[in-house]
């Protein structure tokens, strides 16, 4: 094995993209000037403060519709208990989000797998589940899609919230991508575009300012955001205000947009990096070219096992994420690369190793 | 009405005894030494080094019989999940902690009241309990209880561990308080008694620190831990690490040790200014003196409305939680008076407004 395993594995950045002394000075000066706030009790809704800032960032929403969370994965799994009961069927993408299939199971719901296409959700195989029977809740990931690198069109965006509206299912925009596109600006969001009442938005600080703060946020219409923050303050009572005093000092004092410039820029050499050398190194790969985020998806040729060649991967000093975590059938050929974690010129070295692990396997069981 | 509402209603400390510039420090300092850890994602049980310092804080747990939690109450919120299924018969101390009723009626579970005495938890009605039908959890707040403000004897912490290991329940030790009595150690915790795997213990920084750190943990047989971490895994990936990491800053530093002898000097001011305040100006009320931590409960006269009189008491510039918020049944001529919340100098005039409130009821409708 060649030196340290390179790992593709995790979603989450390497420690030098992290912006430890912008937070430790944000730290200081919140607890400075906002100390009581952020060492008392607050409420379900969490830092008011910083639920003003994201409603004015998301182009003035009112505070009322938006509460923070730890993290936006708890955010999004009490939004599930809260909304949904055993039986509901409940549209995921495929592939999607491991950990969200994980908390969608637990509660026995009946899932109704939808495919990707290169500018997201398959809208046609959509209204076919649609025609099948009432559909509860379609969870999206609509930019930089985790796992696919795929961001959801602006067309699709609105043929979307038309049909939750006449359909009366809910939208679960799971977008903790968004501020991560590697050229110009984001599109629109679903919440942007939603006049009845159909959808609720989740991001996260975590990739924008790292993910052991914790702090995530959910956006939707008023009443389910205050039947939301009740079930969360009678569950922690409020979130966690010392983090978030700390995030809303970065987000005012302007740390948070340059480290997101920041960020997007290792992101965006990582990425190039890594498409540069799978072109060269594994030509028979298939995919979306990631336009931000963290992601990319390959298909390999049909009949390769992308859990042996993962298992192989790993004796080569290699690791990511085999594709069936991500669906609920198939992804057989398929694997995850995460290339946040990967410094841009390691890339090739990783790459490589793969490269040579797909050999030795098929070398060790011709077709 | 005179002057601002006192509150005797919220069991948090009032802001002059939150120890913001020890945080500001820690902060500073976990930020240039542990900020890895603090702005990374961990796993379930949150910041391993924390994990280590509450395993050697209990006398030498192993760390692994540790997990950290975002607050003690979202630890038992889960444990409760993990534990319980609708129909369970579960031990609730009467009166007890309104936010622990309201967790475990949303599971659906069998709640049997066992009332307190002075020295805690009435053992008789308890193995009364035992006796009608198995039980499968005891929910026990063993130190300056709330909202009783008594305390378990030690010889009741060991019957009740015998009790556990004998007829194979659960005892949940949820105690926040420990680390405040004002005088002297600590009686020992169930979980230090505990040889056959029966006890899970929660505390938390909430009352050490600060609320708003929303650090606390659970801590117990090394199974369960490993399977509650698990599920917590599946919820918010980690729990707050950067709050974690700026909590073990305080406590490797000792200024743990030196708020906590703050802390318990302005509660024990508290506590002796209303428990004098009382018997000289509600001599009826009976109640037991509290050894520690931030609660009295008082009953009134029988026949004393407590509602009717929060609703007086509020116009007349005072508040605090009618007895009923803390039971199954009755409690109609009882109140929680929470001390942390108000300065000793506006004890006197704040038990004055509840006296004057009492009257004024009491004109109004003589017996």
């Amino acid at each position: 094995m060649a030196g340290e395993t390179i790992s593709f594995a995790r979603g989450a950045p390497s420690a030098d993209i992290l912006p430890h002394e912008a937070v430790r000075d944000a730290a200081a000066r919140a607890l400075a000037g906002d100390w009581e706030t952020a060492l008392s009790y607050g409420v379900g809704i969490g830092h008011p403060g910083l639920c003003q800032w994201v409603a004015e960032r998301h182009g003035g929403l009112d505070a009322s519709q938006v509460m923070i969370t730890n993290g936006s994965l708890e955010g999004g799994a009490m939004l599930f208990e809260h909304l949904l009961g055993p039986g509901d069927r409940v549209v995921v993408e495929q592939p999607t989000y491991d950990r969200t299939l994980l908390l969608l199971q637990r509660l026995g719901v009946e899932l109704v797998p939808v495919p990707l296409e290169a500018d997201g959700l398959g809208l046609a195989a959509f209204e076919v589940a649609l025609a099948e029977g009432p559909i509860k809740l379609a969870h999206i990931i609509p930019n930089a899609h985790n796992p696919a690198g795929c961001t959801l069109s602006s067309a699709k965006r609105a043929r979307l919230v038309e049909l939750a509206a006449e359909h009366d299912f809910w939208i679960f925009e799971d977008d903790p991508y968004r501020e991560l596109p590697f050229e110009g600006e984001p599109l629109e969001t679903m919440l942007s575009l939603d006049a009845t009442g159909h959808v609720i938005h989740a991001s996260s600080f975590s990739k924008t300012v790292s993910p052991g703060v914790r702090v995530g946020y959910l956006a939707g219409p008023v009443e389910e955001i205050a039947k939301l923050s009740k079930r969360a303050n009678e569950t922690y009572i409020s979130p966690n205000m010392l983090a978030e005093s700390i995030v809303l000092e970065l987000c005012n004092s302007g740390e948070l947009d340059r480290n997101i410039d920041f960020v997007k820029g290792a992101l965006k050499d990582r990425c190039d990096a890594l498409v540069a050398a799978l072109r060269e190194q594994i030509p028979e790969a298939e995919f979306v070219v990631p336009e931000g985020g963290y992601f990319l998806w390959l298909d390999l040729a049909a009949g390769t096992d992308a859990s042996a060649l993962l298992a192989e991967a790993k004796g080569g000093g290699v690791t990511f994420v085999a594709g069936p975590d991500f669906m609920i059938d198939g992804g057989e050929n398929s694997l995850r690369l995460s290339f946040a974690p990967v410094p841009a010129e390691q890339m090739s070295e990783g790459v490589s190793r793969i490269a040579a692990a797909l050999e030795r396997i098929r070398a060790a069981s011709p077709a």
